[in-house]
């Protein structure tokens, strides 16, 4: 039943102001969910700052051990923003205007508006391919199996619906979730052994706190929907046993 | 004036339900905002799965090239809770029950309620150090320079305050923040003279939105607050000199 395609992935915030702990990313949530809707698994993520030598350092190593990377922020018009001068060094191509860029903001800007700071956004790697941004004009590019999408959350997201085609997902992840109210350590025997019985099946246990109350979610990942469902029946089946009250299936 | 030391460290998130998008990450912002407070600054960030092979080879590469290493996620109660084993093969440590640990969750919990699955929460490494969770009991632990911490939030953070006579950190990283009423495009000359003018300071630009109106960040940091006020003065002579409007300083 399953085509036993496995894509994976990985995504590289580049960004002192995540380090610093300034700004709260929320791009990896983004990301790692629209790829897994569209059977992509996300292997790894790494977070490093606004510098060259560790920017080509690290997409040496992920561009080799992934399908596919996906890099957010340093694509603005700033001193700061250097992603696409170190992406082209790191696949040792010329850094310039991109022609198809140029027309695009060109035209997107009132005439005298396209100025020498936002010129710096249409720098890229030679023969980069364009990736559309219906928010603010600026596109982000790929090379290869790199794609480098801006910072802001709200323009980031905006750019994967035209993103989607460009990426060759395997089979998607899918998912199941049943909350409990209980805590994990009245489960986690139970739970160990469905786990040991269904060894290729990803069971993954987390606390909450909701209304006051604590509870788990588990949460049960497969590609294979018929696998899922055994898993869950083994589950509730514990759960009935126990008479632990089911929040949510 | 600086004392010139440099105390660096990495976050290494452990858990499925970030790769997956499933959960929202915020314990980087909590850590990286805690450690620069203390002087410490964070070198790099990288979330990876539940898979023991994973976790050793990462903490190996991290442990060796940071001053810390603080991991987060993985020491509960159940089957995906892998990291106290994990470090201890990293470290070529006994995996066992951590005796002051036990007699700290058999004095927390009522008789009879300090059960199997509870007790996973006390094997540790051997000779590991704990760190004191006064939120829900089950301790944290450290080995030579990797510091091991729960995953959910709000205990994490409970941890903090303990943890702070543990890490010697160096000159505290100072910084200031500058937002205008203006677009990247219009100063990133200006400010690109600045960086140019001051190497040795970070400054960063970041564009936001606020009551539905664009603006930029500008945030300096340094060790050295007489860099900062340089750095400082030299922008807002751009800034007055171009007429924009600062909304905050």
């Amino acid at each position: 039943m399953s085509k036993k395609t496995k894509v994976n992935a990985a995504i590289l915030i580049i960004g002192n102001e995540i380090l610093s702990g300034r700004t709260q990313d929320t791009n990896t949530s983004t990301l790692a969910t629209w790829l897994n809707s569209i059977g992509v698994k996300v292997n790894e993520v790494r977070v490093i700052p606004d510098i060259e030598k560790k920017i080509i350092e690290t997409l040496d190593v992920l561009r080799k051990t992934n399908n596919y990377v996906f890099t957010t922020g340093g694509i603005g018009p700033t001193h700061d923003d250097i992603t696409a001068e170190s992406v082209s060094k790191a696949f040792n191509l010329k850094y310039k205007i991109h022609e198809e860029g140029f027309k695009i903001l060109e035209a997107y800007y009132k005439p005298g508006e396209f100025n020498e700071g936002r010129q710096k956004m249409i720098w890229m790697p030679e023969n980069a391919k364009l990736i559309l941004n219906p928010t603010s004009g600026a596109p982000g590019f790929s090379v290869e199996n790199v794609f480098c999408l801006p910072g802001v959350p709200s323009i980031l997201k905006s750019m994967l619906g035209g993103l989607k085609n460009e990426i060759v997902g395997g089979e998607p992840i899918l998912s199941k979730t049943i909350s409990l109210r209980t805590i994990e350590s009245e489960i986690a025997n139970s739970l160990t052994k469905v786990q040991d019985q269904n060894k290729d099946v990803e069971i993954g246990s987390y606390p909450f706190f909701q209304a006051g109350k604590l509870g788990v979610s588990i949460v049960i990942r497969s590609e294979d929907q018929s696998k899922i469902d055994n898993c869950n029946s083994q589950i509730l089946e514990f759960v009935n046993q126990k008479k632990i009250e089911v929040v949510d299936r």
